[in-house]
Order: structure tokens, then sequence, then C-alpha cells
């Protein structure tokens, strides 16, 4: 299995953001956070989805880009979240991307108009592409359909792929549908294409069904243990580890998760304006925060080196 | 019946957003558009679904708006969308609203993340009205759960209301479920809340129901008769204006409207270049622009003084 080479380790992390108490993007705690992430073996997918990043404007989160490239956090470990609804938009965005030298970009698809032709979709990153006209920009698809509602059919990868075979490089499929993810990775074997795992719990099926790794928004609570286990895959153990990652899944998934990673982290931290999120979420309350910390102490789970 | 004092029209137009041959928005064509649909009768809210305006950014939707103002448009008969999926571009949105004089804003709810809490909705509303701080600002709910996939629920209609009762002064209604339509209407009447529905299919329910009117997309190609019905709702004639209505819309609404509302102006205007849409909307062929055009020709349409 030949992939395209890329300096993005196996499993990253779309990076959580923290707010300062005027509801500005903290730029100081984000790269504090980075940092923390980067020890625990993780990459940094900037601006996803768990990131609010859609809560952003494209003048915050290019700003916010270039104070972690200032902070001395490597571009080289970040895959940013460049998609927006305004092709406009998602052109500054991959530009700052690839002017700040970021190994990649995670592309959403446009999302407010609905049941558009893939001719559309296709024209849209080609748009991107076409506009950047950077032999540097490696684009992944970022495929969530239960959240932007719209999605990337078989046809519509290969063809991109086809006309951008340098440049179309890979996908986060947040599907959370196994059977779409193994008949992309299939579809696409051969091509180099990098498949990342929209959650750690399709971990050890991607890697086994070639895929690259996960890029997970537990991975902001759960660096450590999420990327020794893409690490050791091939291990006697790795049934057992990926076990324990789907308990530790388990505590944040039945809830809000991005306010609950964020209380979480708060608690963990001692920080406690780490917990505020834009609206439209809601922040944590006092005894949310307390559940969630007295199931995670009952399973044994804490995060620590905050 | 009271309703909210505007000085704006019974039936307004979401502005299809002309763009030129490099794919910008072309604001001199926009503004003899909108030129065009004042002269027959029918107010501009511009920026809204139909006017491809979350494939805009910020900045080229607040310039366009500038350039109308300068080209003498009146402000006074504006509604421009004021949405987005940030509250800070929502918020800077408003502020040029207002800045312009525009006499109301149709701003739809965060549309990125699903099954958001109201608590959420409400937060994000009065961070924008909060931010923007001015009397004159008039903001009108756009609900159109069909493509935001987000929407409003009677409670949290009621607490806006409560809460800014001068400055949440009506909603825009595209839906399509009329027994919301109505609930909402019954719910809030007394308060002065302004009902438009957003559909010409729904214009005389809605003006019999104690709604003011209607923003539809169709009144970009057919304004003259939708807005001579809401003059003369009271009419016998009535019902018949309103089949009449039906008739031409059904035209469009089998296809995909954007792409075939700029074909017919396209046609009609003998200026090629309106045919142009953004990606991921796909612009008509030829082909599907003929069959258009003889399927307005058999039913006796035409649009006129382009």
């Amino acid at each position: 299995m030949t992939v395209h080479a890329s300096p993005l380790p196996a499993v990253l992390s779309p990076v959580v953001t923290p707010f300062d108490a005027s509801g500005a993007p903290d730029t100081q705690r984000l790269a504090k956070q980075c940092r923390w992430l980067q020890a625990n073996g993780v990459g940094l997918a900037i601006f996803g989805t768990n990131s609010e990043a859609n809560s952003l404007s494209v003048g915050e989160r290019i700003h916010a880009l270039e104070q972690l490239i200032a902070a001395g956090l490597p571009a080289s470990q970040m895959m940013p979240g460049a998609g927006a609804c305004s092709v406009t938009d998602a052109i500054a965005l991959t530009r700052a991307a690839v002017d700040a030298g970021c190994a990649g970009t995670l592309t959403l698809p446009p999302f407010y108009y609905k049941d558009v032709p893939d001719d559309g979709l296709f024209a849209y990153f080609a748009t991107i592409i076409e506009a950047t006209g950077s032999p540097k920009l490696q684009i992944y698809l970022y495929n969530i359909p239960p959240v932007a509602k719209v999605g990337f059919s078989l046809p519509l990868i290969e063809r991109l792929i086809k006309a951008y075979p340098k440049t179309v490089v890979g996908m986060k499929d947040s599907s959370g549908d196994w059977a779409y993810t193994e008949s992309v990775i299939n579809a696409c074997r051969g091509t180099g294409f990098r498949m990342y795992a929209g959650s750690e719990s399709f971990l050890l099926r991607t890697l086994r069904a070639g895929g690259v790794g996960c890029i997970s928004a537990t991975a902001n609570v759960n660096p450590k243990a999420i990327s020794d286990l893409a690490a050791h895959w091939q291990d006697n153990d790795a049934d057992a580890r990926q076990a324990g990652l789907d308990q530790v899944r388990g505590v944040f998934q039945k809830r809000p998760m991005i306010a609950a990673m964020k209380a979480a982290i708060a608690h963990f931290s001692g920080d406690a304006q780490w917990a505020a999120v834009r609206p439209p979420l809601v922040a944590f309350t006092q005894e949310q925060s307390q559940n969630l910390v007295a199931e995670m102490n009952s399973i044994g789970f804490r995060m620590t080196g905050l």
C-alpha cells in the first residue's frame, strides 16, 4: 500500500477553541493546549467541528493560525479546517494554511444548500484548488453528513482524485458508517489516498483496512492512549487498547461533546475559563460538570499535565 | 390587529445575485435588477437563500450593500439577510445593515451545529442584538428548516419577543408547513409581530390569517402579479389571482429554482451573463433553459422591462 507522503501523525485532534471572558478566541490558551496535545503524540486539526470553527469568522481563524505559528507550533503537524459555505471564504482559509506551511487542509463541502449535484461540488473544490494554485496544497475531504447534511459520493471522490491527484490526498470520514469508510478505502486503494476515521471508535478497523489513523474529538481529552494504539495497532493487545478507548469515549459521546470536553479540560487544568463555548452551544452547568467528573473518576480516567 | 411600524412593502424578493465573468458579485447588474423589482412593487430582501448569500463572503455582502446604497436604492425598502454560522459574522452583517439604514434584517439561526438547545439559539440572537446595540435594529427571524436544518420553536420565538419586543419584529417562514405558520401568527397576535410567508403559494392564506405578506423566490420573476395580489387580497378575484401565481410558481418550483430564475432573467433581458451561479450550484444548460422558456411560453408567461 502506498500513501501520499505527509509529515502528519496518525492521530490528530480537532483542537477545542478556548474563549476569553469577552467571547473572543484565546490564542494563548489555544497555543498551550496545542503544546500539550503535541506532547501526547497527536497532531493539530485546528478549526474542526469540535473546534467550533464554524462559529468563528474567517478573520478569527486566520488570526489564530498566525498566532499559533508565531508561538512556535509546527505547521508540519497542522491540518486546519478550511471549509466554509462560501468558496471565497474557503479560498481565503486555504491560502492562509498554505502560506503558513500547513501539512494539509481539512475541507468541508459547502453545507448551506442541500441536494446539490456532484458537478457543483466538484466545481467548488476545483475553484479552491485553481485559485490557491500551489503544488504544496494537500486537501483532505471532510465527510460529516450527520452535521453538514452534504456528503461525498464515491464518484465525486474518484473524480476529484483523478483531476487533482497530488492535491486531493485523503479524507476524514465522520459519517459513522463503516461500510462507507471501507468502500472509500477500497475504491481509492493504490492512489495513495489517506483515510482518517472521524472517531477513535473506528481506529483499529481503519488501520487494519488500510487507512492511516483518526482525527477525533476525544483526542482532545484522551490523546496519549489513542496515539499509543495507532503506534501499536499490530501488537497483541490492540483490541484491548481499543476497548479502553471506547470506554472513555462513551463518557463523552452521550453528552454534548464540545461542552463536555471543555468542562473536562477546565476541571483538570483548574482553569474555569476553558468551559466557555460560543452560541449556539451552551456551556456545562456546575452540576453537569460534576456529573461528568464523577463518571470519569468511576472509570479511573483523568487528564494530566494540563 | 397591530403590527410593528415598518416602511417595508407586503412583498419582497430575495434578489438573485448576478456574477460577472470572473465569478465576482456584479453590483451594477444587481442595482439594475433591484430598480426593476422596485418598479414592479416589491421590496429588496437582498442576500437571502435565493440570492446565494451563503455562497458569498461577509465582505462581499457588505460591499454589495454599500454599492446598492451608493447607486441610490432606498435602504427603507431593504431587508438584507444578516445570518451566518458565526455570531461574529452575523454581528458584522447586522451592523452594516443598521449603518446603511436598512428597514430590517432577515436572520437565519446559526446552521452548522444541529440539535442545539433553544438556550443556545436565544443566546446567539441576544449576542447579535446586544452587540449591535441600536434602537433602529428590526430583526426578522428566518425560519427555513428544509435548508438550514435548524428552526425556531414557538417557546424560542416567544422568549425572543419578550426579551426584545422592539427588535424582534417578525419572521419569514419558509417551512412550507402552514400549520406552523398559523401557530406562530396566533401565538404572536397582539405583539405586533409581522409574519411573511416564505412563498407566494401561502400569500393569500397568510394575509387572511393576519400576516403581512410574503418574501418569495419567485418574486424575482413574477413581482408585479404577486404584489398586485397583496394589494387586492380583499377583492373578489383574490382566489383567481392566487391560482395564477401558483401556476407560474409551478414552472420554477419543479426545477432547481435559483438556476431557473437566473436562466429566465438571462433570456428575457438578453444578458446571458445572468445565468451564472456560484458553486455548489450549477447553471442551466442551453437545453434546460430552452425547456424552461418553452414552458413559460406555454402558459403565456413572460418578463418585461428588464
